[in-house]
C-alpha cells in the first residue's frame, strides 16, 4: 500500500488552527487551572477552539483515521493513520504573549511518526517534515532544513523549556550535561526542536512529554538529519524522557552523561 | 528649554539597524569570542553593523549629541542628549535562531532616560515609549500598552534571562521570589520587559546588566504604568540588578524578598 501525501492536508490544518488561536493571543484570557489545586497549567480557549477545528477538519475528511489531541483526548487510537494534536505547546509562553509556542500537528502509521508540522501562526513560521525531508516555509519563502554536524559537547548549544519541569534526579543529570556544553538557554517548547532541525541548537532535553508533545517534532528533526530518542536510547514517539540532537557525536556523549 | 520630539528619528534608527541585521539573522556566522578565555559572549557581524550604521545617522543628524554603545564604546557621553544603543539585546537567543532578541534604542536627556525603543525586525514588531505612553506596533497596526494591576506576588508571571547568569546569592534571593510566584519563565531578554509593558507578565528580575540594556527599556516601561528600579529601589538606569513590575504591590513584595 502505497503512503498517501498528507502535505496539502496539513497545510490545511495549520492554517484553520492558526486562524483559531491567534485572535486570543496577547488578548486578557483569565487562563482555567486544568490540575485544580494543582501546578499551574493554563488552557485558553485557544487551545480548544483550535482543537476543536482541527478534530472537525479531519473527521470530515479520513473518517477512517484517528485522532489523539492534548484537549479532547483519543478517538479510534488504533487507525492505521492517528493524527496527534497539541494546539498550543508553550501555553506557559502564550500566555507571556512570548512567540515562543507553537502548533504540534503529527501524523502517526501503524503507530510509527510519518509526518509532523510546527507552525508558529504569530511569526507565520511553518516547520515541516516526514523524516526524509524538512523544510522552513514563512515570509512567502521556504528552505530546506539540515541539522549542525556538531562535532562535540564541548561545542553544542543545549536547551530545554525549563528545568523546573524536571525532577530532581533527572535535574542533576541534566546539569551534568548542561556543565560540559558551549551554552544553555531555557523556554523554548516545541520552538527549540526546529531550531534544532535548523541547525542552530544542537541539543535538546526534556522529561515528562506526552506523545502529543514529540510525535509531529520527530519526523521535523529526522527529516533535517537529526536524531531524537528516549533519554535511554528507546523509542521517543511514546514521550516521556527525550533527547533531540543534531549529530551522532553529540547524541551519545550526552546520552552517557544523563545515564551515568 | 522644550523637548524636542525624537519619535520619528527613532523609527529611522530602528530601519536602519534592522536592515543591518536581518540578513546575518539565522545564517551560520561564526560568532567571536569577546571574552577570550571567559565565558561564552557571542558577537554577530550583525551587532556591529547595526550600531555602526546608528552611529553615523545620529552623528551626521545630531553631531553634538554623545552615543554609549555595547560595541563601540562611549562618545560624548557628558553631552547633553546621549543616545544608549544595543543593537542585538538577546545574542545567546539570537545564535540560537529564537525570535527572543531585539535592538534596543535608548535616550537620555541630561542623564535621565526620555525615549526608549525595543525593535524586532524579525517579527516586524516596535515598543516605544517615552515614559508618559507606550506604543506597540506590527503588522500596519498599534496599540498603546498598559501593565497589568496584579494584586500580589502569587497570582504574578516572573520573568529572567537566565538564572545561570546571577551571582549564587543573587539566584537564591531571585529564587526566594520564584518560589512565592504563579509562574516563571526563562529566555526573554528585553522582550520579557515588552511583555510586562503589555501587561502579560508582571516581574522583570535581572543582575548585572550594562546601561545599555537597560535605559531604552525603562521610559517604555514606565510609560506603561510600570515600575523599574535597582534591587534596593533605587534608579535603574545605570544597570546593576534591576527589578521592573507591572505593579506597585508586586514590586515591593518583591523587592522585600530579594533584600530578606
Amino acid at each position: 500500500m502505497t503512503a498517501v501525501d498528507f502535505t496539502h492536508f496539513v497545510d490545511e490544518l495549520a492554517t484553520i488552527s492558526g486562524s483559531a488561536i491567534l485572535p486570543f493571543f496577547r488578548t486578557h484570557l483569565a487562563a482555567q487551572d486544568k490540575n485544580a489545586g494543582g501546578a499551574f497549567d493554563p488552557v485558553t480557549e485557544a487551545d480548544k477552539a483550535a482543537e476543536a477545528a482541527m478534530r472537525h477538519l479531519i473527521k470530515r475528511t479520513f473518517p477512517a483515521h484517528g485522532i489523539i489531541g492534548e484537549e479532547y483526548g483519543a478517538e479510534q487510537p488504533d487507525a492505521e493513520y492517528v493524527w496527534v494534536l497539541d494546539p498550543i505547546d508553550g501555553t506557559k509562553s502564550f500566555i507571556c504573549g512570548l512567540p515562543m509556542w507553537g502548533t504540534l500537528i503529527g501524523l502517526t502509521r501503524n503507530g510509527i511518526p510519518c509526518h509532523g508540522m510546527m507552525h508558529q501562526p504569530f511569526t507565520g513560521e511553518r516547520f515541516s517534515g516526514d523524516g526524509k525531508r524538512t523544510l522552513w516555509r514563512g515570509n512567502g519563502s521556504q528552505r530546506t532544513l539540515r541539522t549542525r554536524d556538531c562535532p562535540g559537547l564541548d561545542q553544542a548549544t543545549v536547551m530545554t523549556t525549563s528545568p523546573l519541569l524536571m525532577s530532581e534526579e533527572n535535574r542533576e543529570r541534566f546539569r551534568r550535561v548542561e556543565a560540559k556544553a558551549r551554552l544553555s538557554r531555557y523556554g523554548g517548547d516545541c520552538y527549540s526542536y526546529c531550531m534544532l532541525a535548523a541547525g542552530f541548537v544542537d541539543l535538546v532535553i526534556e522529561t515528562n512529554l506526552q506523545p502529543y508533545d514529540i510525535v509531529a517534532i520527530i519526523p521535523i528533526v529526522e527529516g533535517a538529519g537529526g536524531i531524537v530518542t528516549a533519554w535511554d536510547g528507546g523509542p521517543a514517539h511514546k514521550g516521556g524522557s527525550v533527547i533531540a540532537s543534531g549529530s551522532r557525536a553529540v547524541h551519545e556523549a550526552a546520552m552517557a552523561l544523563l545515564a551515568g
